[in-house]
């Protein structure tokens, strides 16, 4: 099946807003096993629109465009759609229903220049938008489908799941040979593009169904595995086989699977040992109890976070002995064991976890350099563990690696040896 | 002058990567007054490219084409260009030099693959990449200059600003009738977008050469003026004169322009005030302390943070009597008050901001539901202010709406009485 996309909107054109209708489409079909032909994305243009409609439906199956259905002036998409196919625009009862009820669920009159959005292509069907007033409108063209959708992400990923992907997968069941495909991404940080790759290769040939891909989203580094069959049932058992030998290879170096967060793994690791938790941050500057508290449920396990950003303040609330400070600095291992010693004994948690560095671009020593940082992770009955790390690039990267860093120290750490509070 | 894009990648058509390119390349030819006519996306298969190679020249004066330039087997664009002008593909002894001379920098061998990159379509011309190792291609098909870039974004970017940005300027300067643009994007946090444009709506006429847009990027709402003119100088003009009268209306409800932050323009105006700041986060859980923090040079302004998120730590970090948490509860004015008050002199602050609430899913009571958010600032010489805000949303939604209240309520009393510490 060849499907298209055609995008409208001088806004997709000019650089103000990011296309993300056209991925999220991409990334469905795809599970389905179908791969989008072509995109395009025009202008707010009539001869344009109308142009692209015609070649798109001259070449592909199915063409689903998104934008244009609205009610003000630069909403043609329909009007181009009926030139295309040489067939006049008339009112459809039914939209101009909805409408009313909608103006009417609002308790306001209906806008004239909103019921223009009734006026729909002379043999087109019109499909109720539960999210807004625009319909969804399908149309023949040439031998193709179209799909015409608003351009509102919300109301385009509603329409698209409640409506037209059905009808394309009744499409695609009803033919012969269709990819079943199932989809894994298991996330790593700090472990290294090319060693994932090193340590992932060796098992691709035991996996002929599976394909093996990398991707980098600084911290983390996410292996996607992607299972093609001729059914779905067995595109899911051969996806299972490869992930649960990628799990076995990589072991507790896969923090989580696809929209699970690094957070949220630590969290999790810690409430299944009855551990809690406290941090004391200074270049982080609240970046780790963010994370951690935007994970729904934290409060169980997460107790406090000091962000000490001046001396005085490591000593007030982190206890940091001043004479410590000025024997080492702020940065420094020793400031960083007294911060993750004293927020575990302020908060009286199973563990504390501190952070202080340069993040830049201001700083550093020529011992200790912008982008050094010191993580030190304080446990129960064991000597506080600190970790000097370096990172480059800019601030935010600093943090984020930083942040990262630290919350990973201590998830293995209650892997290899889980706490008996 | 009629400008398309061609991308190409089956990275791009199945949506495992968002397109960043296009959008980069459109927002730059806008300034330059070019809106681009057509951007197609298509993945790595030969007819496609041949096919949009040849659609796209035949309709556009500049074609820019990104991807497919490497060394691998799926990167055959220059392959599909050369079959579309009907010329073979020939080695260059020029790039040939090119990839030895980056090889012998990094001391390896040059890979044989690599060395394919060398062979371009007979006519074409090849520029020096200082990014990477493909060249960028410039070639003439029909009637089009065709300009062929690496997809990495980097590298795009590197030639794009630095080869191709400058052939189109020097060709729009060399036409009659050019349109000269200026932009600048006003930041607002608390107005609706309905009244910011009913607060700018009547000055629109005043300023003919000026296009007034808006832009919801939540919690901020942003107002976008771009001005167009035949000369950058009256461009420039006719913006200023429009961001003057914005700024006159608006006042100090614009916090920033252009890629300002409201933690940036917090920090600044508490720094010109010669103030100092703490906050004591509840169910924002870090997020103001990690946004203050995010800005360089912020620890002369800001001095601590406490993530309360015990009632214990209410107690010990920020002193909130126990007795006042069990009257009150930890979601409460009271206990809002108490926070701002307590971080103010623990930290021996001019300014103490603090934020309780239900950020969601779970909790809430029947007065105060989840999404209910209590706001406090403790300032000298006057009692504290506290208010009670509702967000709809989801959990981080409401954690970013009580962080971008909280410190604006501090910056509007700054404006509106600066302090004397």
């Amino acid at each position: 099946m060849r499907v298209e996309l055609l995008c409208t909107g001088d806004e997709l054109v000019t650089g103000l807003i990011t296309d993300t209708n056209s991925n999220y489409l991409e990334a469905r079909l795809f599970d389905l096993g179908v791969k989008v032909e072509r995109v395009v994305l025009v202008g707010d243009v009539r001869p344009d629109i109308t142009r692209a409609l015609t070649e798109a439906a001259s070449r592909a199956d199915v063409v689903v465009v998104s934008g244009g259905l609205g009610p003000t002036a630069d909403d043609f998409t329909l009007e181009c759609a009926a030139s295309a196919a040489g067939v006049p625009l008339e009112e459809d009862p039914r939209v101009l229903g909805w409408l009313h009820e909608r103006y009417a669920a609002r308790g306001i009159p209906p806008n004239p220049s909103a019921l223009r959005m009734a006026r729909v292509p002379r043999g087109s069907e019109p499909v109720k938008n539960p999210e807004g007033s625009a319909p969804l409108v399908l149309m023949k063209l040439g031998g193709a489908q179209l799909f015409f959708l608003p351009g509102v992400p919300r109301e385009f990923k509603a329409l698209l799941e409640a409506e037209v992907l059905p009808r394309i997968r009744a499409t695609l069941d009803a033919r012969p040979g269709r990819t079943y495909r199932a989809f894994r991404l298991l996330r790593t940080v700090g472990i290294p593009e090319s060693e994932l790759d090193l340590s992932v290769a060796p098992m691709a040939p035991r996996h002929p169904r599976v394909v093996f891909g990398f991707r980098t989203h600084a911290p983390e580094n996410h292996l996607k595995l992607m299972a093609e069959a001729s059914s779905q049932s067995e595109a899911d058992a051969a996806l299972a086989a490869a992930e649960a030998e990628c799990r076995q290879v990589l072991g507790p170096r896969i923090f989580g699977a696809d929209a699970e967060t690094y957070a949220a793994a630590l969290l999790e690791t810690l409430r299944r040992a009855g551990a809690t938790l406290a941090v004391a941050e200074s270049c982080t500057g609240g970046l780790i109890a963010q994370q951690l508290t935007a994970v729904p449920g934290s409060s169980d396990v997460f107790i406090g976070g000091a962000v000490v950003y001046s001396e005085k303040m490591k000593s007030a609330w982190v206890g940091v002995p001043p004479e410590l400070l000025a024997r080492h600095t702020a940065v420094s291992r020793e400031t960083a064991v007294a911060m993750a010693e004293g927020v575990r004994a302020a908060c009286a948690t199973t563990f504390g976890l501190s952070v202080t560095g340069y993040a830049g671009p201001g700083g550093g020593t020529p011992e200790d350099p912008v982008g050094t940082v010191y993580c030190a992770l304080a446990a129960p009955g064991l000597p506080t563990r600190v970790e000097r790390i370096s990172v480059t690039g800019d601030r935010d990267r600093v943090r984020l690696f930083a942040a990262s860093f630290t919350q990973e120290m201590l998830r293995q750490h209650l892997l290899a040896a889980p706490a008996t509070p």
